[in-house]
Formats: structure tokens, sequence, C-alpha cells
């Protein structure tokens, strides 16, 4: 409830009070609001709103307030509802009266809009770096276990053959992904909102440009409606947060795979493992299991908004202070699961020896075989079938295809002749040879580009 | 990161140990860790597993822990990760190593999903006072305005005349089968489930049946892999939560017309009304805005648990440990909003004569007319055509049905005669004479039922 | 957009016209709508509101209309809307202008309630059949291999050794609760709403009793509003179904995990496999695949409704149109799912050998060797750091624990004496003596248990 | 199931087969599905892989099953599962054997990401097409209305005057980012997947440039196991209807509050609205109710999916089949709610009268009375807080500011003289003159910007 109680003649009911503060989680907006007064009152005085004194006054005390907060002194009050009203009314306290100047020619709806912005930049600033450091971790194991065979799934079925770098190069195309969604979501952030007032504009000849270039913004809001309506950046951040946890949250389960007694192919280090209360033994993937768990946070997050944001009509409803917290705990979560993630793909020991033993069971080359026939001359539909039954022959039997006579395979086409003994993992591997393809020749100028994409990408910054 | 590191060489990474910590949020379970583990060692000491001397210094190590949780000279440490281990931990330092027979015959397994029951089982029982005290909320506001008339709309379009009172008791029903609901999932959250260990069941002989009298539950759990892997009773929870936040943003979205100034129907108590930062002159509803909002945020939680368990393979996974922070909020969030919505349902002005004036705006009483012909013998299809046509021509002429001439109305019909003008807002209410229809004489005694059917469950309880 | 125009001029635009027409979809509660229709006509006869003569020539014509559509012989007329209007018009068409009596006291509002109620008690009736069926597939399994054992997991690692019917008896308790959450809804759903009109309840003499033994109801609606308002029904369905696959998406995971050739656990019945387009050799899981995809479907269809009702002002709105399509969708996924999964459990072949080897892997008995020391005096935690000393160790030396001689065991414990050999898997299973846990002891009585309570709740049915 | 069993000795289970079927809906891409199988071939012939005759058969074939299908002649056939296998096996019934060879260098996989991402191609630049339509709409409404006042809200309560037509450009805005948005979609859709086979890419020598160039895309997929994987495209697109949705819901939300009888604000019509089934006087908005609860529907299809795709491993999963019918559900709802809702837009009435009556009520002007004070030297907060109690005692005596004499205004400021009486709404609105703002002077070139922005885009496309 807000202390600004004008003609009311009653106090805030004590539970309605903290039904409605918002102090306990937007007071991480402080350093932002801050920043956005200090812009304000330089541009008031520029303008002649107020005089430079008095803006000089104010913008020392918002820097003194701020350096409070840094230093744990300064006393959050809820009575006093939210960030920008604690700050504000500290400055009155100790600037005085002139301290009342400082909410000229600007509404809190304007206000909250602008500090919610300049936050909303940062986060995906950061999001940015950790996404490209993730990225980096990803191409360095890729760089490092360049030549392990692993087997492909489809269904969790083995399928062909493919390079474990190639497989950890999937992931890198979908962070760069995240990434241009990021980059589009910073775009549509990057919009200064002061000078909307309240709703309609505000009623003071103030420089809007001036403020958006003191605060680094690349653009104006157009509409003074909607600028104060508007919380799309913070639903798109949680979108593009969202397909990002999916993304982490695969590679998440394929790591709690791959460390399992059956599958047996990575080894994480103990500094990202952990132990059980009761089973000795025991060496959990907990960071990896957590990564896949947080991605359902992050989506209830995106769901909160959406559906808080549904039917409002305009302009600003009290319902839209909901944005904040699910927007910070959407930061954090994906902040932390990209840096704790990335150290844990790091420290990955990859077990060579178990990942080529598995890549050898079955009949992963049984689509070599297929496309042997129909380099032969047969339909690939019919080689399809002859191989099919093949399998289901050798399964019989027991047999390897290395194991299968000739005259076992020329049972099923005579198009089969002794070459056919030359379909091994190398070959089906290097037969992939095309741009996005698992051919060797293929994998490591991927590898190449991707460093190189990455590299650039944190030059350019 | 689980401090209990055993054969481990290295410490946790440092972000890492931040990442899978749940101090910062289960320290919250601490009364119910403590209240199981005092079961537990008398359970273990009654059946000769631990000595009775051992049991007592550990029952009264952990009501000391108690103790300084209470008075805040605990110290937490993220380090131990959880609130079991800081809690067992600081036995152990208080008692020695006597304390470290404590977790004999259980795992951290089915003490989580034990503290995490007992917390609901509370939860659930406070949320159902909570629904109850909202009832009689509305119900004391149907009784003091059991008089009052109001538009009954469908598509927010006036529709036909109902009582305030009918209107409110609406809520009441929906509020009953809120009531219904958390009471099922009581009944399910009723399981104890200790002995369930790790996953396998426990290799001691441990009395579950005392254990679960000490705890005051009434059903043992029937399956260790399950008991440790079922987190229903708290999506359970969300999604009735969920519902009845639901009715609740439905009737805070009627406040929030209801006071605006084009509606005007009710007025807010300021004690449950706030300002604005730049408008003097605004009484706003944020109370039953943040309630609408806060629907989105349960919804949220509701979703993110559901898919956070999705396609998890038994039994305990880490992803789990996601279950605690939406379940927290999702409580918190629901008993507030029923706290503070109830007060401002106490303190709401029905403003009578602006509802009256209301309800006399527009054709609302054309169901009647139709009525009127249908029981002069036209089909009902029929009677409506003509009403259909009667009130296009009314319209045209800018006039009401009463203003209408007894010739202008049987240009339409027949069957119209002098007693058309006794339909009224009045005769159309008593008309509705039916179980569940919006008649006085239904409305009154429908009050008394829902008193009598609140006031008996809170005698029950 | 009705096509009840009365006092309009103009047509609906068609293409709004098609944006509201619901009849592509709601033509499925046909039956539910004669049935009721039927059941009204005969209750105006009753009540004298119409005379029998006229309720026989309706309830006649409703019946041959039950008829036309049955045998496909019903053109739907998108321009009339919906399934209510379709019927009404052809029972006019068909018997005269006395059709349009059956719309006596009565009003789409409380008509589309009625229906989807009707719709909805079968369902849930249906659902609960199909879920004791998957009940019976699962005890049929567990009885098949009941001395079957497995890892058991957390953290997807190999934790103890339980046996594979305890395992599979976990989800008979999940779907328990299923069955118990069915039920509740199922009493929710099982109120009769006519009569309430459009909103305010009906003004004729009509018999709600009466109807609700005909349409086989227990009771009948208390608030007009409420009755007309209310889709509980349809989201509590929506919401159990929700939870239920989550359990099934839970066992579609593991069937994916142990049909892997890295776990080989089980051979899924070729009928419920399938092969791939181009590698020959696969042999790929797809219901278990499908069965966890379709849990997001409906998580969504919860998620919609939720967002569709939240913040609607009483009493009906056109929104709630959008209540139908989600869930018939949910309930069509829900059958077809537990269906064809348990078609794909009764055929599943375990392969014991595969899992039986398994389990011998790694220290999966380090908790009885801990229990071991326990029972010998040592304080559990003090055992369980002895233990996981001896597993590095173990591990080091790439010993199996009876391959460390007794030398090696006592380095770690002077407790450990000759009978540490005599932990073995049966050994470790039988310890877990104790309702609940996986001794054979206890889970051959638990299968007859379940297998007792399906049976029994057949019968009841 | 698939019809492609190979080894397969039994017939897949009848509800099986019917459970993974996807012609039921995936029959929507034949016209990607040939488009991309007749480049295909065509590439085939020029690589040397098929001879020119087999191609220019096949792609015969291809384009008369085309025709077959547009002419509703084609049988689908559900025992071979989807769309692809439809149209392969009618090919092979068609030409014979040689049609087996389409499928060479190519798998179902990667078949599908490219009819999938053809067919969003096609939708994305539909939805932009309705995007900028919509915008049309609004800005005609806009300039037919320029001069128009209504009371701006904030928590629905009148906060300042506003300009209908600015009021109407702040949902240009938002659907402005909309369109933004589908861009940045696009752009990530037009990547060609072909070559990436099932999961490795192909053994063949394709040349994936042409292909590329062939079928309109400017890049081709870098990494082949993401390629297959990879459903973002989808997922972004439901993203980004959602906040359209969002947006349209607001409107929506507004229709339906401004066309109430209390609100008065507009008239919906009659082509756009609905009659009651029992009330003969009712005009409903329901399209506009419908575009509002249509919004839950596509959230939900937006989590449906990210639940979906979380956890999976690589590559593709069956799972993934599930992305289509809520993908194709969410384009149709998008598409047909843009069209219809901006024929609702085109013939809304605005009830100017009713409106300019609004906008007179209540004190309307305070913030302007604070700023007056602000001009004459009061600090903001000062004067806020005089106003506050200026209303306070014009409300108690229930006077207008203009009925305030000067007296009664200077018993609260000395600053307050003569030239208070110059507040009026006019300028109220004038003095709001900054970019953004609510000024006549803003607004007229805001609306034709807004105006050129769209035809500009709409001659770019």
């Amino acid at each position: 409830m807000s202390h600004i109680r004008g003609r009311f003649h009653k106090k805030a009911d004590k539970s309605a009070a903290e039904y409605t503060a918002s102090i306990p989680f937007d007071w991480r907006l402080y350093r932002h609001d801050i920043a956005g007064s200090i812009a304000h009152a330089r541009m008031l005085a520029k303008q002649g709103i107020i005089s430079a004194q008095d803006a000089r006054i104010i913008t020392d005390g918002l820097a003194a307030i701020g350096e409070e907060i840094e230093q744990g002194k300064f006393q959050f009050k809820p009575e006093l509802e939210d960030i920008h009203m604690n700050i504000e009314a500290r400055l009155i306290e100790k600037v005085g009266e002139v301290g009342g100047k400082l909410h000229t020619a600007r509404s809190r709806n304007d206000q909250v809009a602008l500090d919610l912005r300049l936050f909303a930049r940062e986060a995906i600033a950061e999001t940015l770096t950790r996404l490209k450091d993730f990225q980096r971790a990803l191409i360095t194991l890729a760089e490092a276990n360049k030549d392990v065979v692993m087997p492909g799934y489809t269904h969790l079925q083995p399928a062909q053959p493919v390079l474990l770098a190639h497989h950890l190069l999937a992931y890198f195309e979908m962070l760069q992904r995240d990434i241009s969604r990021f980059n589009g979501c910073q775009e549509r952030t990057d919009v200064m909102p002061l000078g909307s007032g309240a709703l309609a504009g505000v009623a003071y000849d103030i420089d809007r440009d001036f403020l958006a270039r003191e605060l680094g913004f690349s653009q104006i809001s157009r509409n003074s409606l909607d600028a104060v309506s508007d919380r799309d950046f913070v639903t798109e951040y949680e979108a593009a947060a969202s397909l990002c946890l999916m993304h982490l949250s695969r590679l998440a389960e394929e790591v709690v795979l791959w460390s399992s007694a059956e599958f047996d192919f990575i080894e994480i280090d103990e500094a990202y493992a952990s132990g059980s209360s009761i089973m000795p033994q025991k060496k959990n993937p907990d960071v990896a299991e957590l990564v896949r768990g947080k991605t359902g946070r992050v989506f209830g997050h995106l769901m909160a908004l959406l559906t808080t944001m549904k039917g409002l009509p305009l302009a600003y409803n009290r319902d839209m202070q909901e944005d904040k917290e699910g927007f910070f705990d959407t930061v954090d979560t994906l902040l932390a699961t990209l840096e704790v993630f990335a150290g844990m793909v790091r420290t990955l020991k990859v077990k060579r020896k178990s990942i080529e033993a598995a890549v050898k069971r079955g009949y992963i080359l049984a689509t070599d075989l297929a496309d042997y026939l129909v380099k032969k001359g047969s339909p690939f539909r019919t080689a399809h079938d002859i191989v099919s039954r093949l399998v289901g022959y050798a399964a019989e039997k027991g047999k390897s295809f290395a194991e299968l006579s000739l005259d076992e395979y020329r049972q099923f086409s005579p198009l089969f002749t002794e070459d056919v003994y030359s379909i091994t993992i190398e070959s089906s591997l290097s037969a992939r040879d095309i741009t996005g393809g698992t051919a060797p020749g293929q994998v490591e100028p991927a590898i190449a580009t991707a460093r190189k994409i990455v590299e650039e990408s944190f030059r350019e910054k």
C-alpha cells in the first residue's frame, strides 16, 4: 500500500501493507533507481526545471544513499512500500524539502519501467557473456576429444556412429540461437521510457534524448501509455531463458545418462558430484540433475507472467508488480546454471574406451550397408528392406556384421561382394563428408569456426 | 553438494555448492525435521536399536537445537547443504558421537519426505481455516446487504436482476469445492513415509506404526520406492491452490470493476486502497489487483513442479529438490491472499443507490417478458423472437419497457395485456423461486445454510 | 455468433461466425444434449408446463435426431453455431413450432453446463476403469517376475538392490492415488445444474430433483450463478490427468532407458515398437516416447483452462467456450495412453540375465556394510564414513567387496569379521523386511494386496 | 508405428498404431513435403546420384500426387503412419520401384525438419501480413476519432485525460514489437536442414546449397545432430504468438469493458456481436471474449512444447512428433484472431458523447493542479500533498474543481491564483507535449508515422 495516502484518513491495514509491499524484492533495483534519478535530476537542471544547485544537492544525496546501501547502512522500511519511495524518503530526510523536487516530471510508473529496463539490460549482457563462456567450454571439450567416436542415438537407440565433438557442437548451435534471441531481446529492451509520466506523458519541457544518452539507451519510447504498460522485455527474457534452459536440460539429461553405470561414457569431477547420506558408494550427478530440474522453474515464471499480463486493460495495473520476483529468479537461475554447468563441462573426464566399446555394439553400421547397396544400384527402399532382413538374420545367429560370411551376405543380395568388409566405424564417419555431417574432415573445421565465432563475439563486446 | 563426501578427495566447487544448497529455503522445515527426529529416536530406543539413554541425549539435544533456532542463535551453514545436515551436525557437535546414531535406519530421502508431509499437513489445515474464514466474510457481507438488487451479468452485459447476496454466495460455493479438494489432498498427505530408507526400506526392525502415531499420521506408506519419489501431495496442493486463486481472481476482477468510476457499486475501505505517486485524486484497488496478479504466480509454480517431475525415473533424483520453493511460495501466497482479501471484503461498503440505479438501466426484464408470453401460451422460441423485436423497437424509440403503451406492446403480440406492467425488478426476482435461484425466499435460507455449514465445520475441526 | 439474432439487422460476419462457432468440436456432446433435453421435456410435462402430448412429440423427435446423428445422416450446420442450436433447430424442423417449447425454463448456459457434466461423468468412469486395468497389467508383470532382482537407482546411479516387482508396485501406488483423485473429481462433477437458467434461476415451477434422478445425479447445484460459471470439474479432471500422465511419463522414461542397448533390461514387443526410415537395425520404443511426450500436451491444456478462467467476472462469459477442446483432447489422450501403455506393459519381456548382471556391478551393497557395522555397535555416521573409505580403497584396487580380504576389511574397522562375507544381494533384500520394504517376504503379500484392491474395485463398480 | 517394419515379424498393435500415427494432423504438410521432395529429386539427378530420367519420373509423380490431394482424390492411409510415408508409398505405387530412389540420401528426420520449416516460413509471413493489417485497422480508427478525449486509466481508475487515438497507438507499438519478434523468428527459421540424414549427415555427395536455393532458404544448417533435434523455431513462434495474443487480450478486455452498459464508450457492430438464447435484449461482445479466452490456449501450447522438449537426449525422439498439433493450432488461432479482430476494430462505433461525459467525471485534472503548483515554485512532493488534501475537501463538499472558489483553493496554498481556472481537459492534454505524450500536437504526427511505417512495410514485403 502506498505510503502516499494524501487524502486518506486511515492507515493501511497491516496485512494489506505487507501484501502489497515490493521492497522485500525490489531493493535489488537500487543501483538502477539511483542512476535513473541522477540522470533525471541533471536533465531537470539542464532544462531549467530545477536549479543547478538543487540538482547538485539531489545528485549528491542520491550518491550518498547509494553508498549507504552498498555498505549495508541503509534502513529499508516496508511501510515505504518500494525501493523508489524508500530512496526518495531518505533523500528528503537527508537534504530537506528540495529532495521533493526530484519527482517533478516523473511518475513511479515510468520510473519503475526505467529501472527494470536498466536491470534487464545488464542481465541480458551478462547472460550473453555466460552463454559464450559456456560455448567455449563445449568447444574446448570437443577439441580435447576430437577423435572420440560414440554411438549417435535416436529414440535412445544406437543409430549411427558420430564424433563426440560433433555431438557437442550441436549444443554450440543451440546456444548460438539463444544468443541471437537474447540479442533481439536486448534491442527491444534498449528503449528509454522516462517522460511517459503516469500514463499520458509529462507536462514539462523535458529532454528525453538527453536522458537516453545519459543512461546509454539508443531509443526513446514512442507512446507513453505503452511505455508504462509494457513488460514485453521481461516476458521475452523469460521466453528466451526457457528455450535456453530447455537446451541445457537436454545436455544435463545426457550427462546423467552418460555418467550412469550402464552408459559409463564420462566421469564427473568430484567437485561437481555429491555423495549420499546413507549409501557410501554413491557419486551422484547432482548439478546436472538440478540443471534439468530448474528448467521447470523458469517455464513456470514465463507462464506466470504471461498469465498475469493477460487481459489487463491499459495502462499500469498493480498486477504488474508481479513481474519482478519471477524475472529476478529467472536471471539468477540462468546465470548460475550457465556458470556451474560450464565448470562441470570443463572438468568432465571422457571415458574413451568405454564409449568406443559402446559404438561397436549392435548393428550401428546398418545404414552404411544399405547405402552400399544403393551405390551398387539398388533403390534405397529396396536396400533398406534387404538390410533389415539381414539384421534379423544376424541377430538370430548372434553374429555381428563382421562375423557374417560373404555367402551369408549374398543370401540377401547378390550385390554384396568382398568389399562389404571395408565398411567400418571409420568408413561410416568419413562417408558423412558434407557440411554439417560428422566426418572428421567436417568436424575439425566446424570446431575451428565455432571457436572463431565465440572469440570474435567476445572481442566485439 | 553434500558435505558427505566420504571417498571424495576434492572439495565441492564453490559455485556448485551454492547451486545445490537448499538451506537458504529448507531451513523452514526445522520444526518438522526436529519433530520427526525426536519421534525417530524414541522409536529406535523402543525397539532396542539404540539405548534409552542415547535416545534421551539425542532428543534433549534436538529440543535444545529447536530453541536455538527459535531464538535466532543457530548458525545455518551453507556448506552443510540442507536443514537436515545442519541439524545433525549441530547435534553431534553438542552431544558427541552418539548423535551419529540418530541417522540409523533412516535416509535423507525418507526424512525429507516426512518433513515435507509434516509441513504440508499444517499448511493444508491452515488453508482450510482461512478458506472458511473467507466464507464467513462473504456470508456476513451477504447478510448485511440481503435486499440489495444488482444487475446480473453475462458477457459483462446486464442480463437479469439478481440479489447481491446471491452473487456473493456463488463464491461461497466455489470455496466449498476448494475446501473439499483440500480435504482430499489432506487425506493423501496423511501418510507416514519413514522406514522407506533411501529407496528400498531399512534393514532394521523398526516400528513404523509407532512413528505414525507419534507424529499423528493415520496411515503408513506401502511402497518404499514410491514413498521417496512421491511429490503428489505438493503438486496436488498447488493444483488446488491454483483453482482457489482462480476463483479469488474472479472476485478480485469484480472488485476492480465495481469500484471503478463507471460501475461505482462499492467503495473499498481506505485501509485496503492506495494512492498514486503523482495523481493526487487516486484511490486504487491495489489489493484486488494483486490477488488477480498473484494468480499467475501460483499457476506458474504448478506448471514448474509438473514439468520438473515429468519423466524422472525412480527413485529420488536431485531435480526433486525444486519442489520446495514453489510450494512454500504457493502456501504463503494463498494464505496471505485469503487473509487480506477477507479483510477487504469485511470492510467493503456497498453503494446501494448506485447499484440499484444500474439495475434499472436497459431491458434487463426482457426474459421476464418472454416468460410472460410463454405462460400465456406462446412457445418459448416464438416468445423470444417477439421480445427481441420489441426491444429493438423500444431502443429505437428511446423508451423503457414501462414507457411503452399497451398498444405498442400489442403490435408485437396480442398476448400482451394490462398485467404486463406488473413485471418489475421485484417480480423478476421473486419468480426465480427455485432451489439455487435468486428469489429472496430462496436466498435467505441459502445464506442461513451457508452460515451453518461454515460454523459447523469450524466446530468440527 | 449465435444465429439467435433477434433484433439485429445484420448477418454475422463470415469470419466472425467461424471464429465463434463451436459445432466443429461440441458435436461430441450430442448424446448428452439429447439425454438432457429428453429429461427436461419429461419434467416440463410432469409439472404441467407443457402438455404430455407436446412432451411426447418432443422426446420422440429428439430420439429420432439421435439416430440420425448416429447414422451419419444429420447435417451439422456451422451457421447454427453449436450442438444445442443444431439439435433444437432440427427438432423444430421435424416437429414444428411445438419444438420451440423445449427451451422453456432453460437457457443454453445451464444446458451446456449439464451436457458437459454428463460427458465428464462418463469420461471419469472410463478413466477409472482404464486406470485399474493398467494396475492389473503392472501386477501381472510383477507376479510373473517376482523373483527378479534389479539395481534400485537414485540419481540414476545404482543404490541398493530391489525386486523388480517392488519397483513396479511403486507405480501401482501412484495410480491408486490417481484413482482417489478421480473419485473426488467424480463426486464434485455429480451435480445437476439444470434450473439455473441463464444465471438467476428459472421463473417456472420446475422439479430439479426429478431431473437429477432422471439423469442419474446425486446432487443438484445450490447457486444458479455458480452453476453456470463453474468449470472446476473440467479443470480438476485436467489437473488429475496431468498428475497421472506425470506418473506414466516416469514409467515411460524407464521403459526407454531399460530398452536401451546400455541398460538392456527389457525387450518391447514388436507390436509396440517401430523401425526407422533409413536405419534398418532400429527397434524404437515409440509408444513409450509418445507417452512421455504427450504429458506436455495435457499440462498445456490445464494451463490453458486455468488461464482462460482467471479473472472472469460472473456469470457466463464466452471465453468459457474454450473449455471443451482441451478437455476432450485431455480425455482422449489419457484414455488412449492408458490403453496402449497397458498393452505394452502386458507384452514386455524382462531380460532377467541382463538385469541380474547389472545388479552385481559396483558397490551396491555398501549400505549393507554400513548397517553391518552399526549392528556391531558403530554409530551410523561413523559406519558410513568407514565404508566410504573402504569403497574408495576397493575402487582403486579394482576389487569388488567379495574380493577384499578380511585383513583389508579390518584395515578400516576392527568390527569386520568373517561374517562380512555373508552380505549378499539376497541378504540385502531380505534385510529390508518391513512394511513397504523390498524383502521378498514383504513384496509377495504386497502383490496380493494390490491384486485384491484392483479386483474388488472392479467388482464394486 | 512405422509401417517400415523390416525385420519385425509382428504387425503393430492396432491401438498402438493409432496412438503413434501422425497422418490425422500432418497431412497438412503435403505441399511442403512434395516441394521438398521435388527439390531433393532434382538435386539427386544434378549430382548424378540418380539419373535425370528417374528424377523426371519421380517429380512428375509427385506433382500428380499433389493434384490428387488438392482434388480430394488421395486416400490417406493411417497404417502408413505419416504424410511422408503416405506420399512415398503412393509414388512407388504410381511409378514403380524407381520411386524408392527418392529416399536416397535422406531420412524422415531431416525430411520432417524441412517440411516443418517450410510450413513455419509461410505461417510467419502470413502472420506478419495480418499483424500489419491489424495495425492498419487501429490507425484508421485512430484517425477517424483523432479528437476524441477519454479518461486514461491506471488501476482501472480515471487517471489523466488522453486522446483515444493515443490509446489506440499504444497497441500499434505492441504489435510493432510483435512484428520485430516474428521477423527474428523468421530469420532463425530460414535454415535448410536437408542433408542431415537421420542424425549424422548423409553418405552421398549431395549439394545442400542447391537445395537451399531451390527451396528459397538463405542458410543451411551447420550441424546434423542439431538440425534434426531442433524445434526452436516452433517454440519461438509459439512464444511470439503468446506475447501477441497477450497484447490482443488486453485490447479485447477493453472492448468488453467499453461496450458494457456502465462504460458505454463504443458500440460493436452487429456483424461481430451475438444474442442470447433466452435474454432477448442481449448484444454480447463474443468475438472480444473469445480473443481473450483463446489466449490461454496458445499459452498452453507453448507450455506443452517446452515441457515435451525438456530433457530429451539427442537426437530425434518420438516425443517430438507432439510439436505439430499445438503449432498448427497456434498458427490457426493467431491468424483467425488477427483477421476477425481487425474486422471488429474496423466496424467499431465510438460513442463520443458518452466517452467525453466520462472524462469529465471526478478529479482527473488533479495532476495538472499539482504541476501548476510546481510551476509556481512548490516542490512536487509538497504540491502533491496539497492537491491530495484539496481533492479530499472537494469530494466531501461534492464539488468539482471548477466549482471551488478561489478562496477555497487558497485555503490549501497561497500559490493558487485566478489562472487555476484555466486548467481544463484541453489544457491538460496540450501540456503533455513531449515525444510519446498525449498532446494533440504529438498524437497527430504519431498517427502519420505509424501509417508510414505500416505502408512502407507492406511495400517492402
